[in-house]
């Protein structure tokens, strides 16, 4: 996924900073040489610093959020990492969010503290309208699963024949892409069996730049089938605010290298007439599930919904679909639909590739 | 002479940079990474100003006041220039002028104006208050020469017999170590044969740290024996002015590596009761004279007040007592007595030494 390319700064800035060492140019020489040597150490600290913390950034895209460091490799051009606003899980943006987004602690010494907006809170608060119709309205069917989960209460609910844990209004139907899970408003604890997709990654990976692709989620060790791989996190948004902003991608990615990173995920319910859509942009917040490439043979990552119990929101998450060797470049299917025959170009590599990525009409 | 020694930051110094830059910690990692190349870039930029103007202030002491560049030449330790008001000529410390001598623009792009405070300034300008009597009383007593000197308009003068110049006033006993020149009473330009020592140094001189005397002024030419060198400026002080400044000159230098360059001139007049006296500091204002070293055996500089034409006060200046080699130190005697038998050494290494520099009682 080719993320947001390092913008150039803006004239104006170049111009203030150009007016601010002719500043210096003016100043300096009626300094001291303690003052002037102060001067000194202080910006060769500082430059240090920068560099210290551009470093530490490469070295780990998830800011320690993770259970592992991701690293970033980069050895086509000059920018060591991608910056991108760290979100483990996803968020519903907010008029407070929305700003908030814009910066985030990324270096040595964080208190690893992240302040999300409140998941639950009210329609109200956010700043796009939350279309709960179209999100929530009927689309999210839960059909009574007779077996349960495997968590402890769960075995004591099917013993005592009482039923009592939430999870088993669930629906479990995994060959779907939909999976259930225990959630808050089970009894169990994160140990739980049932509870794969939410103890964060278990297999090393790392991100890597490809001078045609851009950045590339990569394995960095072996990978069995089936294993889970992360979430896909980012805000989730209304099909409205989507459109919105899908309008806003296209027209930058016109002009510019810009690359989005929003998916429009799609359940077609069993009834064949309505269709669950979730919305999740990761262009500005999200993980570094964020860097996942197309590949038009579908790649080697399944994308699963996976409903826990209790949990308002269902998530979207990568299992995988085959075997990955240490090296290979993880990848999943955007889509089938090209309704853009000459847009953006597809370097997959494999044997199916149809030249172009996917595009729809959100 | 040694100069001030570079004083270490004082400790709350270091903590405010400390404090500084733990703060810089705390925010470096919220800026994004235009943000961060920005502080980057301009902390590199400073310290290479800063660099470069601790290079562009090695290369002439003169802040290029000066016909030449004279040049600090540093082998001994890490600081490559003494720090110092720079004129070259002699003030008159006023209350406005001694915070003034604080800060003065050293580096390139120098607009190369020196506000001088003006020598003419009436005692009450000053900080302290003109010893006039002490100063000027009856001490600067004018004998009329009959010769006149060799500008233009003496030469007219002679020849119509009609007394006009006032240089003609003045009196030219350079055996003494008096000399009259013409100033700005007289008609005559710069290139007056009569003004010597008022065009500026002629030859090339540099400055050079010695491990046991500090900074010391030596030839970069061979000179000439009676070839002037310069003038000694600095601040003009009142006897009063000048004592109490010795005091804390001496508290100063019995605590650190402080050196002053409080030089007392006496002049018994031909009388040989009275006596005139002049004080000039070139501690923290002065010119390139300010690091001629003492030798016992008197050196090889001469010194020769001299007088101009219609210029209230006269010019301490030096001037080749012998023909000196390139590379030679360049010194002269301090004085005679020695009030402090245990006072500051003297590393001068004539065969003629004391062992101890000169001091008296100011």
């Amino acid at each position: 996924m080719l993320p947001p390319s390092p913008k150039k700064p803006p004239q104006n800035k170049l111009g203030l900073s150009h007016a601010f060492l002719q500043c210096a140019d003016l100043i300096l020489p009626w300094l001291t040489p303690q003052e002037l040597a102060n001067v000194s150490l202080t910006c060769k600290t500082l430059h240090r610093a920068a560099h210290s913390i551009t470093l530490y950034r490469s070295l780990d895209a998830s800011r320690s959020f993770e259970n592992f460091p991701i690293p970033f490799h980069n050895t086509v051009d000059q920018y060591p990492y991608a910056y991108f606003f760290y979100t483990p899980s996803q968020i519903i943006p907010s008029s407070s969010s929305s700003s908030s987004l814009n910066r985030q602690f990324w270096g040595p010494n964080s208190s690893q503290t992240l302040v999300l907006p409140d998941s639950g809170s009210s329609d109200a608060e956010m700043g796009c309208t939350l279309d709960s119709m179209d999100l929530l309205g009927g689309s999210w069917v839960s059909v009574m699963d007779e077996s349960g989960c495997e968590c402890e209460r769960c075995e004591k609910v099917s013993e005592d024949n009482v039923i009592g844990c939430p999870c088993m209004e669930l629906e479990g139907d995994e060959g779907m892409g939909i999976r259930s899970e225990c959630g808050p408003s089970c009894g169990c604890r994160l140990e739980c069996g049932n509870r794969l997709s939410q103890r964060g990654i278990q297999v090393q990976l790392k991100i890597v730049k490809d001078v045609r692709k851009g950045w590339g989620l990569y394995a960095a060790q072996w990978i069995q089938q089936g294993q889970f791989i992360c979430e896909y996190s980012g805000e989730l948004l209304t099909t409205k605010e989507a459109r919105r902003r899908q309008q806003i991608y296209d027209k930058l990615a016109s002009d510019d290298h810009f690359s989005s990173a929003l998916l429009v995920v799609r359940e077609h319910l069993p009834s064949g007439n309505a269709c669950l859509r979730i919305n999740i942009d990761a262009t500005r917040a999200g993980n570094f599930a964020r860097f996942i490439n197309h590949s038009c043979d579908g790649g080697n990552l399944s994308t699963v919904l996976v409903r826990s119990s209790g949990a308002l929101l269902p998530r979207l998450c990568f299992f995988a679909s085959k075997d990955i060797k240490e090296g290979e470049e993880l990848t999943f299917s955007y889509g089938e639909i090209r309704v853009q025959p000459k847009g953006s170009k597809c370097f997959c590599g494999s044997f199916s590739c149809l030249g172009t990525l996917p595009s729809e009409h959100t």
